[in-house]
C-alpha cells in the first residue's frame, strides 16, 4: 500500500493527460479537488493488484461525458460517491476497493477522490491503460464482466441504477442517452467485480505509471532535457510527426467531442502534411493520408516544447505539436479485445490495425 | 370490486381510445394481449377508490413512447411486469395494487394486463382522465406525489431504476432519454403512493368512464342512432368542427408524434377551415384560425360516420373526421394543474386556457 504526497498528485496529472491520448478529460479540475480533500485531511491509499484480496469486491467508476463539457461543467464532487452507495443499496453488500475505469485524463483523479471521501483503497490499475470514449471498452467488460447492476448519478443529485442490461453496449447506449440530458457531465460506477477478476484483467499498475511518466517529463523539463525523448523511451513509444495545426473541426454529437484535425509538418517533417480524427480521443493518425497509428495503440499530441499534452478540447489552430505513437497494453489487442476497441468498433471498415512496431517508421 | 368480461374490454378499447385524444396509442393490440391473458384463465377484477385501503400501496403505471412507434413495435407483454417487481425490489415493499397512468388509448389496456398478470386489482381512476404526452403530467406528480423511484424495462428486458430525482422533470427527461435508445417503447411504474393520496388525487372512475361510453358508441351504431351525438351527450362534449382531412404533417422527434392537421369543412362548416397542432395527443383546435379548444380539454377526432376514434398514427389525407371537444376533470384545470398541462407547458406562450364552455358555440 502507498499513500500518495500531493507531488504525486501533481506528477499523476502529467501522466494522466499523456495516457489520455487527447481525451479523458483534463485532469486538472480533478486535482483541485483531490487537493482540497487532502488538504481537509483526506488521504489516497494505492494498492496493488498482489495485494487485492481474490472474493474483495471492487467497483470500477469515472466521469462519464464530453471533454469539451466537462470545462465549462465542472464536476460537482460527489457524483461517484451517491453512484456508489447507490450500487451498495441496490446489491446490499459493501464495497472493499475502487478501480479506475480509465486512468487517462480526468478519471485518474475523479475514482481517487471519492476513494479518498469514502474511505476505500485504489486499485493501482484501471480498465482501459488509456482513455476510450464509450462505456463497453473497458478490458473488465471486453473480458466477461456484466456491468448491471450500474449507478450513475449527476451533479444535482439526479441518480439513475441500470439493474439490467442484455448487453454490455446497452450501458453505454442508456447511460449516454442520460448523460446528454444531465447537461453532459455525471458519474457512473460499475457492477462489482470479484478481487479475482481484477486481477487477471485489469490493465495493472497505471497509476504508479502515470506518476513515473509525470515525474520523468517534469524531471526532464527541470534539467533542460528533452521530455518527449524521456516518454518515447519510458514508453516505448515514437514520435509520429511534428508539425502547426492549421486545421480543426471539432464539435458535439451525441454526447461526444468529435472532430479532425490538420496538421503542416515542421523540423523534419517539413513538406508533409498529417490528420488526426478524434471522438472525445485521437483515434486514427494519418500521414500524408496513409493510416500510421490507429487504436487501441496510444496517439498522444504533446506541445513540441513541454511535452505536455493538450487534450482535445484545448487544442487550437496554430499550435506547435508532437504526435507520439505508443503502445497499448497486450490486453488491449488480442482478437477479442480489438472487437470492441479496434478502428472497426469506431466507425472505420477500411482502417486494419497494426501494431505500431509494423508501421514503417519515419525515414 | 368488478371482474371485467371481454365484452367489457371490448366497450373499454372503444372509450378510452375516444380519451385518448388522438394520442396514448391505440389500445387494438393491448386488448388482444389481455384477451390471450384471460383465455388463460386471468381475470380483471377492478376496485373502486372507495375500496382502497387508505395506507394501500398503489403504483401508477404505463407504456412510454411514440404512439407512431407502438404500431411498428409491438409491446412485449412484460415489460410492466418487470418494472413494477423492479420497484418492489428496490422499495422493499409489495405493491397492493395497480392504476393507470392514463386511461386514453393503449395505457388503459397495459395496467389492466399487468394487474392480471401480477395477481393485483386495478384502480378504477388514472392519473390523467385523457392521454397526456410526458410524465410529469399525472393528477399524482402535480399534486406533490414524488416519482422517485422509478423503474423502466425494455421489450428486452432491459430495466433502468431513477432512485432519486430532483425534480418530477426529470423523470421525463431521463426516461425519455431511455425509451428513445429502447427503440421507442417500454413500460414505466412509478414509485408507490399511499392509498389516501390515490384517493385524493387519481381522476375518479375513468375505467367505468370508458367502458360506458364505448358501450354506449357501440350501442348506437346498433340501433342506428348518432354515436357522437351519444358521446356529447354523455361527456358534456360539443362538435367543434366537421371536414376532411387536407393536409397531414406527422414527424418523429425527441421520441414524440408531432404534427399538424389541416381540415375544410363538410356539412353545416362548409366554407370554413380548421386546425390540430399534435404531440402524440391533439393539443390546440383552432377554428378559422381561433383558438376555440386547447389543452388540457379534450379534443377528439372521430370518424364521421361510425363515432370511432382516429389516433394521431392513423390519421391521413381524405379522412371524412368530427372534431369533439370535451371538458376535462376539474382536477386538471386548477391554476396548479395548468403550469404544467396548460397550453404553455406545450410551448403556447400566445394561447390562453379558456375551459370549452366559455369559448362561443359554433353559429
Amino acid at each position: 500500500m502507498k499513500r500518495l504526497t500531493l507531488r504525486d498528485i501533481e506528477a499523476i496529472e502529467v501522466g494522466a493527460a499523456i495516457l489520455g491520448t487527447g481525451g479523458g478529460g483534463n485532469p486538472y479540475y480533478g486535482k483541485l479537488q483531490l487537493f482540497e480533500q487532502m488538504k481537509k485531511g483526506g488521504v489516497v491509499d494505492v494498492i496493488s493488484l498482489d495485494e487485492l484480496d481474490d472474493d474483495a469486491w471492487v467497483v470500477s467508476l469515472g466521469g462519464i461525458g464530453a471533454p469539451a463539457v466537462s470545462v465549462e461543467k465542472i464536476y460537482q464532487g460527489e457524483e461517484l460517491c451517491r453512484a456508489v452507495q447507490a450500487l451498495e443499496r441496490e446489491t446490499g453488500r459493501k464495497v472493499d476497493a475502487l478501480i479506475s475505469s480509465e486512468i487517462g485524463g480526468a478519471n485518474s483523479m475523479k475514482p481517487m477522490l471519492t476513494a479518498s471521501q469514502l474511505g476505500l483503497p485504489i486499485v493501482d490499475g484501471d480498465g482501459m491503460g488509456r482513455a476510450f470514449p464509450e462505456m463497453q471498452m473497458t478490458t473488465f467488460s471486453i473480458y466477461g464482466h456484466q456491468s448491471a447492476p450500474s449507478a450513475m448519478s449527476d451533479s444535482h443529485g439526479n441518480t439513475v441504477v441500470f439493474t439490467h442490461l442484455i448487453g454490455e453496449i446497452w450501458l453505454e447506449r442508456l447511460a449516454r442517452a442520460c448523460v446528454v440530458q444531465m447537461g453532459g457531465t455525471a458519474g457512473i460506477a460499475e457492477a462489482p467485480m470479484a478481487g479475482v477478476f481484477v486481477k487477471r484483467f485489469a490493465v495493472p499498475g497505471t497509476i504508479t505509471q502515470a506518476m513515473t511518466l509525470g515525474y520523468a517529463v517534469k524531471d526532464a523539463n527541470r534539467d533542460n532535457r528533452d521530455p518527449i525523448a524521456e516518454i518515447c523511451r519510458r514508453e516505448s513509444g515514437s514520435v509520429l510527426f511534428e508539425g502547426k495545426i492549421v486545421d480543426l473541426e471539432r464539435f458535439m454529437v451525441a454526447g461526444f467531442t468529435r472532430g479532425k484535425l490538420q496538421v503542416e509538418g515542421v523540423n523534419g517533417f517539413s513538406g508533409d502534411h498529417a490528420t488526426v480524427d478524434i471522438q472525445n480521443e485521437n483515434l486514427i493518425f494519418r500521414y500524408n493520408s496513409e493510416v500510421r497509428c490507429s487504436v487501441p495503440d496510444l496517439i498522444v499530441i504533446l506541445d513540441l516544447e513541454t511535452g505536455h499534452a493538450i487534450t482535445t478540447e484545448v487544442l487550437r489552430y496554430g499550435q506547435k505539436i508532437s504526435v507520439l505513437g505508443l503502445p497499448c497494453h497486450p490486453l488491449l489487442r488480442t482478437e477479442t479485445a480489438l472487437r470492441v476497441i479496434g478502428p472497426q468498433a469506431f466507425g472505420y471498415p477500411e482502417v486494419v490495425y497494426r501494431p505500431l512496431a509494423e508501421h514503417p517508421a519515419h525515414p
